[in-house]
Order: C-alpha cells, then structure tokens, then sequence
C-alpha cells in the first residue's frame, strides 16, 4: 500500500556523537530515482509507565526538560539501556523514579513521537499493585519530584494544556477510556 | 512550584548545523550548583490541523518517514517557516500537501512531542469548511498520498496500532471526543 512511497539507502553517515545525541545523514533514493539527504537522530527507544495504586491514583513525576527551559507533569519514562527490553527499562524506571515496584504489568500502546527526525519509539505500560521499596534515588544530574494525582485531576490538566508531553497526554487520554469502561484494559502479567 | 528544579544555562554552542538540523550543546548548572552538558535540538515548530469535510471524513496524508523506514498515516502537517504565525503555516501546508483551503480555523491544542532532547511544538488547529484549490503540489523530494477517512474508520485503526505518530494519535482521541459531544468544539473564525 506504501510501496510506492519507499526511500531506499543509499549510504549512511555519523555525523554528530555527543554526550548522548548522535546524529546520522544518509543519502536516500527515492521512488523516482532521485537521491535526497536524509538527516535522523539516533535513539535507543524508551519505556514509560501509568503506574496506577490500588486506590486509583497516578504516580506522576516532574521533572526540569532543560530544551523546552521548563517543568513537566509526565509519566516516569527512561531510555532503553543496551540489552535491556522495553519492560525491563519500564520496571527500572518506576524504581529509580519513583522507589515503587509494581505486582503486574500490562502493555498499553507504542508511540512514534517525533518521525520527522528521529527513530524514536516510546512503549507505554500500565502497572499495578504499587508497593513502595526504597526512597526515589534518581540519576546523577537528574532531579525528580514525585506526585500523586487522580484520573479525574489529569484529565482537567490535559484539557488546561498543562500536559503538552506526548507520552503523558496520551497515556492520559487511554487511561480515562480505560476506567470509563470505554475500552478494555489489557492484559496483565504478574512483575 | 518548580523553581527548586531549574537549570540555568551557563552557555552554549552550535555543535551540529546540518541539511535541516541543528544541535546544541550546553552547560547548565543544576539547583545543586552542579553543572551538566545538556544537547538539544533546535527545531522551528510545527502546524498540523485535523480537515473536515462536510461529510464528516478527514482529510489524511500518507508519506515514507525515512528515519522510521516506513510509512504513516497522519494528519496533514508541516515546519513553521520564518515569520510565519503557525495558523499561516497550517493553512500553507493543507494546500500545498493536499491542494484544498479550509473556510473556517480554530486552534485545538499544542503538544510538545521530544521534550528530552528537542525544543520542538506543534500547534494543532481544527479546519472545516474544505474546498478544493489545486491539485496536490508536495514540496520537492516530498512523495505524498492523500486519503479520505471517517472518524471511526481512525478511531478503529488508533486502536489497532495503527496510529503511532503523535500528533495524529492525539489529534484523533481529540476529535472523538468532540464528535460524540463530550467535549466542546474550540471557537471557528473564517480564514
């Protein structure tokens, strides 16, 4: 269906290694033969969480996003180390985020935030049956705080547009058909 | 609330000018006092807009996503150019990647889809009212096919993984929402 609209590779560059930014520009021949450069970021791909208590509510994180120069509302999230799967990273995250465990987990969707540019891929997971396991010990240069909040008050800050993060508006978006019975909730596995 | 969480930049420098992307790394000093390298994307914005016809079908795009090597379904969308406000940019990019004008605008939300490591927004708008212009002229080295859709038809496809892009995901729980009543539809002005 979108054969005719595939760009093939023709050669790839590095051409950025930062800090943890690295930058590749590759040459593309496209369907009419032409060859346009084509420049993506490199992304290990993530892990993000609803983690849902047993009384309801959502363990939210805030944390300073130093390129939009402001702080976020955002469900926990991390990047996937190498060899880890996105569950792993997932479980990790909630623990260094936040010092919560959860007794099951449940895939909810994948996300593709920023196609233009990047290979990005985020996948969402619902866990549940928190139970506190030590105190939050977030990575070196990373300051977290930890909140709480229920259904019905993400849903009114999603609808002021205080939730711009992609991943948290859209994980809000799902959990509200969720408890509304709207749509079926996945399955769960135990942790 | 989240002044014990910001990060001052201390400076900063171009470290990658590319076809179309820039990176910037810079030193911030963190609350603690600590400083940190923090690389980020310069992106201009972006405007994307959900098209309604009469009928009630959406306007949708189909295009190759080189750094996802696949492609996507979403809604019509482009890059702010300079000196453009994004409700320009948005009514540019309808015409020139699907050949019709809308007759009235109104603005739905702004996401912001890479806030670890790109200052990138889109500003999504709403448009109704469609009429045909011009055949579909797509910037060059820009394949784009252009589809119909109804509301259920996305909302079945969102559910079935098939919308993983962000701004068509949010913008199609947004509009389902606004459909079935739920919410209200932002205020039109004519274009």
């Amino acid at each position: 269906m979108s054969d005719h609209l595939e760009e093939q590779t023709v050669d790839s560059e590095l051409v950025y290694q930062g800090l943890f930014l690295k930058v590749r520009k590759d040459r593309a021949r496209l369907p009419d033969g032409s060859l346009h450069g084509r420049e993506w970021v490199m992304h290990p791909g993530a892990a993000a969480m609803l983690p849902i208590a047993d009384d309801g509510r959502v363990l939210m994180v805030r944390q300073w996003r130093y390129a939009m120069h402001r702080a976020y509302l955002e469900i926990p999230a991390g990047k996937i180390d190498p060899g880890e799967t996105s569950l792993q990273t997932a479980k990790r995250e909630l623990l260094e985020e936040t010092g919560h465990a959860a007794r099951e987990w449940a895939p909810l969707l994948q996300i593709h935030p920023a196609i233009g540019f990047s290979n990005e891929v985020i996948d969402i997971f619902v866990a549940r049956g928190l139970e506190r396991r030590a105190d939050a010990a977030p990575d070196h240069g990373e300051l977290i705080d930890v909140e709480w909040a229920t259904v019905g008050e993400l849903v009114d800050a999603l609808r002021a547009g205080r939730l711009p993060d992609v991943k948290t508006h859209i994980a809000v978006m799902h959990l509200q058909r969720l408890v509304d019975g709207d749509w079926p909730w996945p399955a769960f596995a135990p942790a």
